[in-house]
C-alpha cells in the first residue's frame, strides 16, 4: 500500500497531481525541485516539506513521482540518492519505462491524460491515469494508488501509450493551433474571438454523443467546391496549405 | 415588427432557427419545404401548417427564412410566387445577399454561428446572429427580430460574414477531423477515443479564459524534438503532413 509518497518536480503536471494526492489523503513527504522558487511555491501550497538540495531528499517513501520534462528525467533522478529498491515512476507521455531501471528495481509509469495550466483547476477524478510498471506487484499496487484520486486508472503498454500521446498531440495541441489560426482570421478583420466560443463548445460536446466521422460538417463534408475555393483564395502560405490537407483529409473519410 | 414568418427549408439550421422563433412567440405561419417528408416532419414537430407545393406558399409573410444548401437558394426562390417587396433573407455563411435581389426589393442575412445537428438542442440565446440587410430599415427589423431569440445578434458585413465563416471552418470542421484522426490513431492501438474526452473538454475550457495563443502546450511549442520525431516516425501520408505543418504553425505563432 502507498501511503507516502515524495514528488520530484514542481511544474505543471506536478502541481496538479500533487493536489490530487494530498486530496485523496495520502501523504506528501515532501516536494523536490531544482529551484528553491519553485520547491517553495508548491510546498507552501500544499503545506508540505519542500527542498532543492539533493542530499536532503526524504527516503523514507513508498514511491517517487518524478514529473519533469522529458529530458530532465534521468539527470535529475542521478542527482538523488535514492533506496535502490524504490518505487519509482515518472509521468511522462512518450518516454519508455526503461530510462528509470539504472535507478531502483522497482519502476513504473504514472501518465495523466491531461492538459493542465497552473492557473486552472482540474477534476482529477475523471482524468484517465495509464499505470505501467516493471512487475505485477508494483502494477497493482500503482493501479491501487491511482485508483485513490482517478476513477480512470488502468493499465497501458509503453506502445500504447506512445499512440495515445500521438493522439492526444492531433485532439488537444493540433486543435488549439486551428484556434489560433481561426483567432487570427478574425481579428485581422477587426472581429472577436469570443463569437466562436459557442460554436466551439457544441463541436466538443457533439463528440460525446456522436462518433467524430459522424459530427463532421461543413463546406469540405458537403463538397461544397464553391465555398472551398473562395475560402482557400482568401487565404495564403501555411494556412492555405493546412486549408487543403485537412480539407483532403475529411473527403477521404470512411465511415 | 416580424410577427408572422415563413421558413423556407426544413434541414438542421432550419429546424433549429424555427423552434427557437417559435419559442419566442412568434408566429411561424408555415413551413414550405421540397419533399413532403421533409415538410411534415418540420410542421408537425412545430404544430404549424407545411407545404411542399410551391403554388401554396402563404404570402403574407412578414419574414421569409431561406435555409437550403448554398446552391439551392436562388433555384428555390424562382418556384415561389412572393410579392416583389417581401422581406426575405437567407441563413448561409458564405453567400453574398446580392443573389437574393432578383426576388425582392427586401432583402438580407440571417447567419447563426452554429454546427446543428437535427438530434442535439442547442441554446438560440447565446448564439451569434449576424444580420445584414439592403437598407437601414430592414436591417434594425431584423436586429430586433432576432433579438427575440439570441443575445448575441449583431450587423456583420458580407465581407466580415466571409472571414467568420472561414474562421469557423477551422475552429469547429477541421478541429473535428483531427478528432477522427485521433479516433484512428486510437482504434488502430485497441483504445477507446472516449479516454480522450476530460482532455478535448480541458482544452475548448481554457480558450475560455486564456487566449488560444497562451493556451498552447505539447511537444511542438516546448520544440521537443525527440517526442516529435518519434511521432513523425509513427505516422505516415497524410496524417504525417498534417503534423509536420501544424507543428512548423505552432513554433511560428507569435505571442
Amino acid at each position: 500500500m502507498i501511503e507516502k509518497v515524495v514528488i520530484i518536480g514542481a511544474g505543471n503536471v506536478a502541481t496538479h497531481l500533487s493536489k490530487a494526492i494530498k486530496n485523496a489523503g495520502i501523504q506528501i513527504l515532501q516536494i523536490v525541485s531544482r529551484t528553491e522558487d519553485s520547491a517553495r511555491e508548491l510546498g507552501t501550497l500544499l503545506n508540505v516539506p519542500f527542498t532543492c538540495i539533493p542530499t536532503e531528499i526524504n527516503t523514507e517513501a513508498d514511491l517517487y513521482i518524478v514529473s519533469v520534462k522529458d529530458d530532465d528525467i534521468a539527470p535529475a533522478l542521478s542527482t538523488y540518492n535514492l533506496p535502490k529498491d524504490a518505487l519509482i515512476v515518472h509521468t511522462a507521455g512518450s518516454v519508455s519505462m526503461e530510462i528509470l531501471k539504472d535507478f531502483s528495481s522497482n519502476i513504473g509509469i504514472l501518465y495523466p491524460l491531461q492538459t493542465f495550466s497552473k492557473k486552472k483547476d482540474v477534476n482529477f477524478k475523471e482524468i484517465p491515469v495509464y499505470i505501467e510498471a516493471n512487475s505485477i506487484n508494483n502494477t497493482n499496487k500503482l493501479l491501487q494508488f491511482a485508483g485513490r484520486f482517478s476513477d480512470r486508472a488502468k493499465e497501458v503498454s509503453s506502445e500504447n501509450r506512445a499512440h495515445v500521446h500521438l493522439a492526444a498531440v492531433f485532439a488537444c495541441n493540433f486543435t488549439n493551433n486551428l484556434y489560433s489560426i481561426a483567432s487570427d482570421i478574425l481579428e485581422k478583420a477587426g472581429l472577436s474571438f469570443e463569437d466562436m466560443l459557442p460554436l466551439i463548445s457544441e463541436t466538443t460536446e457533439k463528440i460525446k454523443i456522436l462518433h467524430p466521422r459522424k459530427a463532421q460538417t461543413g463546406p469540405a463534408i458537403r463538397r461544397d467546391s464553391k465555398v472551398i475555393e473562395k475560402q482557400l483564395n482568401a487565404l495564403e502560405g501555411r494556412e492555405k496549405q493546412i486549408y487543403k490537407l485537412i480539407t483532403e483529409s475529411i473527403q477521404d473519410e470512411k465511415l
